[in-house]
């Protein structure tokens, strides 16, 4: 096992309805030792990835996407997922399904911050059935800039999102992808990787 | 000037209606190295607080608050504003109401991860009219956490919250208070601290 699913072995808990909490250390207490860790390991595997900008979406994601890109020394931008009368102009719009607040989202991107010339690192903390993922490609190919890679902490496996954007072509790196879980025994199975 | 007046008085851009646009470094791209700086710069001002949490608020606040909890050594909690399926058991909640949005949010924390013996640092992006603090400062009081100071990047100085907090007793520092803004000419006043 390596660093993140060790962490999610002993501080994740298993929820009926295949739900895994990682508060205490992801995604709402974050654990800044972790990200910094996180950050380190997605530098490590994109390493040969000419990467301009990190790309992720409000709002857990954005702890580890700051220490991602302070490792590539790039900025980081974060998509918004409902018009801010404070963004005005134009702005990249994608239509997104949340799988966990069971709802639809405007994800906006000002049109300042991507560009035809930027090479983006998309990051996220969770892929499940993986529409904020596509949100953000979406948003990536409408501004032109190329996506070199897209790096999740805690993939589920076992729901279609990581295999749909595998399958388009993109170079997916997820830490930790949980194959199963069962809530009575409060046991997670990984996949070798 | 400190280091963020001067990058406000750079790349900030002054709107009608007493909006000043920070979003090309602050809260939706992000530098990094800026971030880094405020985290070293609140580490600084509150060197001789007994900081156990760094608390904040979705979403813009989380990077700063990355950075400043590194400095410490502590875990970041961030509030969320909506009820999230996730979110389960028991949590504190406040109703806030946002200046930008126009609109209230329920902003909740869970339970596990505030206790009596925290000493909490909270801090955000923005501080206009306060109701944002103010529910982050509700929460951290049901806990019986000890608020040791809360850090703003920018008060408008010309809006009441700073003034509310300061006058309810806590240690306030905000690194830019914005005394006045024209955006006719595009300029910006500074309140010397």
């Amino acid at each position: 096992m390596n660093f993140l699913e060790e962490r999610i072995a002993k501080d994740g808990i298993v929820k009926p309805g295949n739900v895994l909490k990682v508060d205490s250390f992801l995604n709402h207490q974050m654990d800044i030792g972790l990200l910094e860790e996180i950050g380190r390991e997605f530098k490590r595997r994109f390493a040969d990835k000419n990467v301009t900008k990190v790309l992720t979406i409000e709002a857990s994601g954005i702890g580890m996407a700051c220490f991602v890109a302070k490792e590539f020394g790039v900025p980081m931008v974060f998509a918004k997922k409902s018009k801010s009368i404070n963004i005005d102009g134009e702005m990249y719009v994608a239509e997104v399904e949340s799988f966990t607040h069971k709802n639809k989202n405007q994800v906006i991107v000002s049109k300042k911050f991507l560009t035809p010339e930027d090479h983006l690192l998309i990051i996220d903390d969770f892929l499940a059935n993986g529409c904020a993922l596509q949100g953000l490609i979406s948003i990536a190919e409408s501004a032109g800039a190329t996506v070199e890679g897209l790096g999740i902490a805690i993939e589920k496996g076992f729901q279609i999102g990581g295999r749909v954007i595998r399958n388009l072509g993109y170079d997916l790196q997820s830490l930790a992808i949980v194959e199963s879980m069962d809530a009575e025994k409060g046991t997670i199975q990984f996949r070798e990787q």
